[in-house]
């Protein structure tokens, strides 16, 4: 089953819509606002041809909500400031993609585009509806999977993406056995009762997915364009740390308290596998290197805490760290679970959900790893 | 109040939404093809540097539902003809750009667009996905009003629109009395009884609009590139000929029947106009000689039945003729009466609607206008 098909962030704005759950997403982005401002700074001062009159720019995975356009509006802020500051005037024309896969929810981006528009005119001086002079600023949506080609050659001249790689273009192949049982009994994702056999297929999976990631980018950019990557990683060589796979394995834990009730098919358990998976920056590498055509310029390792970002939520504080978690975990792996498990034993599961992590958190705090990496397009 | 904010096709893919009942917008879309095909020769045949490397191509007010990619289906199928024809090779990238206001249904499209990628591999040889050689067709959405700049300098090729540009950007100014009451009493549109200011108005904004729509273009548009622009308009200088409003006065006259009956007040009614108008050929040459960018190259003007393309529609002749003209306007305006007036009177207002337009066609089959133009960027 190909992640295009099943993955999408939950639509709307109602109390379980990714619009109303993001906000550890949108911890995430602010932790890549220090490199992108690096890499703007560094794709304006390093052209030969100033100022720069046509300017490609990607937000590759950019989901719906509030955080969809405040990624490119930063990104402009970062344009419009740099080239103050180095007394130059901006890019004449800025081209700002919109990426995501073909379920994503767009229209509720498009209807907020006339107030982003506004506020650009306002503060920045670009303006969509200038026809005479100055800047402009172009929005579109591109949709479609980042794992092929999704703009023309040489139209890049900067890549963002937050919160999108750890998911994989399918789920790996090979983790059934020749009777087509699943061999990842009772989990969801690797695991430390996982056989080796699956290790090697998400790392391999990953592998492919990242180096088709590379290529198709290399295509897509400039000489001297730049890439902030920023995703759901480990720090230590073990994929079956808990830092990168306990969220999995409560889900997984209370999915088995509904089949010993018998309310789901234990089969359906060992048959589900999630198309995720969280490098450390020692794969990340071998694959850039391999590839050939980036270097990486920085990367870092950030710990999140699990119910990071709730402080931004209204009301966030009535609710258990549990419940708070749940909720952002459910706004993000729904579809996929539902296209599954069937809709029916949502609420249920992530209520049980909720309970796991309220009682694992109050014994140890597990967190998460967020990788930033920000890479070179060789010349 | 801008258009912007009320006009959209009804979304979904319910009874009473525009993706079930455009078959009239299909029957005007197949009125393009050969102005299209031609257009796509000349662009090909024109150009110095063969084969063109990016080719850029707009299909502006794109709606949602099956016609949408049909247009650019049909445009890409052009393209990968006439290089056949002429024994070269396509043009290796194709830009499609989507374009629509902010309110279009654009998920929708892009539902579809899976299927769309897979018909072009299969179909033509252009493909999404393929990283290593051969041609690519991107495909991204422009949310926004035509009215202004939409894409960066000289990046279009072809731009294509059909059954948009009768839209004007907003309600003309100026048809309101000092105290505000509305001038055109119990119209909606343009009438036989509508006073003379309220023509001029109309027809300055048009002018406005259109002269705004070149300017933009022009600014968008490489040299030698093509547009095949197609609409409702007249032919006779006069804008109160039935031809182009009859619609509007069986509606009016359906809404006064229930003002009458105390279910809409009647200043209601005297203070709605729609952003609509039909030009004659007379108004479209004086704006495009004024704005001086582009050349005339063919113009026609078609006549089409009230009810066109109901043959399309399955199930559409256990209808009357009135039902079946009635659910294709109410696909289209339901959005900006519904702002006005509120949703609780639609069923109501366009069954009424129905058996006036029945009444009405049994006595005159009035038609309506397409008006299919193509113009060159001069050089």
């Amino acid at each position: 089953m190909e992640t295009v098909e099943t993955l999408h962030m939950n639509k709307g704005v109602d109390e379980t819509s990714y619009a109303m759950n993001s906000f550890l997403q949108r911890k995430i982005i602010l932790l890549t606002n220090q490199a992108t401002k690096k890499a703007i700074v560094e794709i304006l001062c390093s052209t030969k041809r100033w100022p720069i009159m046509k300017m490609g720019i990607a937000d590759l995975g950019c989901s719906s909500g509030p955080n969809a356009l405040s990624v490119i509006s930063e990104i402009v802020e970062a344009i419009n400031e740099t080239s103050s500051m180095m007394n130059q005037t901006a890019p004449k024309e800025l081209m700002l993609y919109m990426n995501d896969l073909f379920t994503n929810d767009f229209n509720n981006i498009f209807a907020s585009l006339p107030s982003f528009h506004k506020k650009l005119r306002q503060d920045m001086g670009y303006n969509n509806h200038d026809n005479h002079n100055g800047s402009n600023c172009f929005v579109s949506a591109v949709p479609g999977t980042f794992y092929g080609r999704l703009f023309p050659t040489k139209s890049l001249h900067f890549v963002h993406s937050s919160s999108s790689l750890h998911w994989l273009s399918q789920v790996p192949r090979g983790l059934e056995d020749e009777r087509g049982k699943g061999l990842n009994k009772g989990k969801l994702y690797i695991s430390k009762s996982s056989p080796n056999c699956v290790l090697k297929a998400y790392s391999q999976q990953f592998k492919n997915d990242f180096s088709q990631f590379l290529e198709s980018r290399s295509q897509e950019m400039v000489h001297g364009g730049r890439m902030v990557l920023s995703f759901m990683g480990r720090e230590s060589m073990d994929p079956t740390s808990p830092n990168c796979c306990y969220q999995w394995e409560l889900l997984a834990q209370a999915l088995m308290t509904l089949v010993l009730e018998g309310l789901v098919e234990e089969e359906k358990v060992d048959s589900f596998n999630a198309p995720y998976y969280t490098p450390c920056f020692e794969e990340l590498k071998m694959e850039i290197e391999k590839e050939g055509s980036f270097m990486v310029d920085s990367h870092e390792a950030y710990e999140i805490d699990w119910d990071t970002g709730i402080e931004l939520q209204s009301g966030g504080d009535t609710m258990s760290s549990g419940e708070r978690v749940a909720k952002t975990l459910r706004a993000v792996v729904e579809s996929m679970l539902e296209y599954h498990f069937g809709s029916h034993i949502m609420d249920e599961l992530f209520q049980r959900y909720a309970k796991h992590v309220e009682d694992h958190l109050s014994k140890t705090r597990t967190k998460c790893i967020n990788l930033v990496i920000s890479l070179v397009k060789r010349q």
